[in-house]
């Protein structure tokens, strides 16, 4: 099959940043894109070749968007199963496969998942309805603190909550969810795994991430992980692991946790380019977004090696702003070796909303980590 | 003044592969732009947020053009001048500016700005009508062999022959010309100088040219070039004092000669985002289409440093074949390490038409060297 300046579509479901950071590798390549988003205002609309306004829940709306494209990918895992099922059926190309998304969708069977392939993981009490939560609390199957996550649907830091009291999980949705031990953890990592449609795999760096304690996003994504080479060993064929049992295609991001006796237990996955990649763009010989397009559509897969350390700090909406939204100080951190803002193009911020995100690389990473705080300390997602 | 993610509008004459490039950059700050070209198939007309199609040598298209942005740049120099100086005596921010334009885009005019200047560069006549070429060499005036340049609208090794005898000058435009000195050097090199509008400065580091000895067009482009430092150091500050008495805003890049005895002789310069500093993309902290962004918008200049060793191997139609682009073997060049593609979006081949080009990124430049060699012989751009 011929892809470069050729009549070949890929098609996209979801029109946000992912998508939007994969559309420049589409454009490097010029490959002909389609892509579906429900929103007029996504910044995939321009620089695809044709945009489909259209629900990505929707199983019509979907399983007729497949049929127009030659392989069809996601950049968002909340899509409507069902159709992609039909369109694998009926011979279409869909990469990460329905399988592989089934087991991702839901918490609850992404954890089960997990127990049966042997990957270790937190432990976890299932519930098909929140109501069963205080039920299991009383009869003493389950303890205060513990994580609350919605089985479907969470996304940054939604459908995700600790509960410390039972009070805590009033107002939280009351369908099917999980409870899960709360890790004492030393670390939280990242490993991203890529495999092509041949079955060709190849590993990305770990790398080791820092969360806002409240609003649960990433504050920084380091790459490399500043951990014990035997501990980034493992957390790499661990995340091997886990791709092979799921046969994804395409890119998958493998969340863990580094305990202090040095476990690694799989937090949870992304079948996609993920937010714990992005440092890939300007650090990596091959960027997340090239080698997930490398996979998926059968190229031999990219050097996943560092050329720089890189460390990513999230651009979310600044507390107390909503509106149209202002960079402060952008011009200031440009001004800092080695920063590279990305601005994804939503015109409107919230508390917390992700905006975009900046990328510092440097030849030491302790540099660049000095960078990064004084990155984050000088701007400000702010509206006007 | 906001550009990211705002009204702000920034113009762009030219749609072809530079402006390309530079649109991956605005997409990335989410800058708003419109591009405006001849042609209905330009590469640039997605990912811009609005394609005007006209001519960029007709001034009213150009007047009206630049009348609905807020600042107006350009991806060939090609353009109609008048229009932008009277954008310009409007108040319209025009980078680079008409001045700097009106002395590049004629060689003529450039090759008198440099002996004025007391920039070093080969010795030339100029002709105001390409008949008067055969009065001098008569005369005794000029010998032979000399390399005719058209004084205007060359491009890409059109307008550029080398004359070893009148007959060569047969089937060549009749008007203003220059025939220069065909200067026996060791090396070409090119070093890029960006330069925002407040007047911050930087250099690339010196890149090291090989051209095809038939098409004109460039073979290699080796960053860092493999010269003596006190070279390297020489032509960077003859760059900056071209750059400097140029006074352009964004980038310059300028084609230079090493000759035997290490004198360094400038060939020609153009004002924009520049074929020699495609390997930036992959290679440097600061690609040169952000830095041209940068300066522009008055941004501070980013770190012009290679992160790794990179070579660009320019992709042009092979000989023999016009019609619909194949790119023969692409798959396998993706199999080496650290290769990179880019592929303009030029649906139609023909011979020496550049389609695309290759980056080869290495810690190791004699490593790079080498697969840059086995892409340039495994990769072919054919039509089916």
């Amino acid at each position: 099959m011929e892809y470069f300046s050729s009549d070949f579509i890929l098609g996209i479901l979801g029109g946000g940043q992912l998508g939007k950071m994969l559309l420049y590798e589409t454009r490097k390549w010029d490959i002909g894109t389609k892509v579906m988003d429900a929103s007029d205002e996504a910044p995939c609309k321009i620089a695809c070749n044709e945009f489909v306004k259209g629900s990505l829940l929707d199983f019509k709306a979907v399983y007729d968007f497949g049929k127009n494209v030659d392989v069809l990918t996601i950049e968002i895992e909340n899509v409507n199963l069902d159709a992609l099922e039909k369109l694998e059926e009926e011979g279409k190309k869909v990469y990460p496969p329905t399988k592989a998304l089934r087991i991702i969708q839901n918490k609850a069977k992404q954890k089960l998942f997990y127990v049966d392939n042997g990957i270790p993981t937190a432990e976890f009490h299932r519930f098909a309805y929140k109501s069963e939560i205080a039920d299991s609390i009383n009869n003493g199957g389950l303890e205060f603190p513990f994580i609350w996550k919605a089985a479907q649907f969470g996304y940054d830091g939604q459908g995700v909550k600790v509960v410390r009291k039972l009070e805590d999980l009033e107002g939280l949705p009351s369908g099917e969810c999980i409870a899960e031990e709360m890790v004492n953890f030393k670390n939280e990592l990242a490993v991203i795994v890529a495999r092509n449609v041949s079955g060709e795999v190849k590993t990305y760096p770990v790398v080791e991430m820092e969360f806002h304690p409240e609003a649960n996003q990433v504050e920084y994504v380091i790459c490399p992980a500043r951990i014990d080479d035997k501990v980034a060993l493992k957390a790499r064929e661990i995340a091997l692991k886990v791709s092979e049992k799921i046969q994804h295609v395409g890119l998958l991001a493998v969340e863990m946790f580094q305990t202090h006796d040095d476990k690694i237990l799989v937090n949870e996955v992304a079948p996609r380019p993920h937010n714990s990649g992005h440092y890939s763009i300007e650090a990596s010989y091959t960027n997340q977004f090239e080698q997930h397009l490398r996979a998926i559509l059968d190229l031999p897969l990219g050097n996943t090696d560092n050329k720089v350390a890189g460390i990513m700090v999230n651009l979310v909406g600044a507390e107390g702003h909503t509106g149209k939204v202002v960079y402060e100080n952008i011009g200031e951190i440009m001004r800092m070796e080695g920063v590279t803002p990305h601005i994804y193009g939503k015109k409107q911020t919230r508390p917390f909303r992700k905006m975009g995100h900046v990328t510092i690389v440097n030849k030491n990473i302790a540099e660049a980590r000095t960078i990064a705080q004084q990155v984050k300390e000088k701007i400000k997602v702010i509206s006007n």
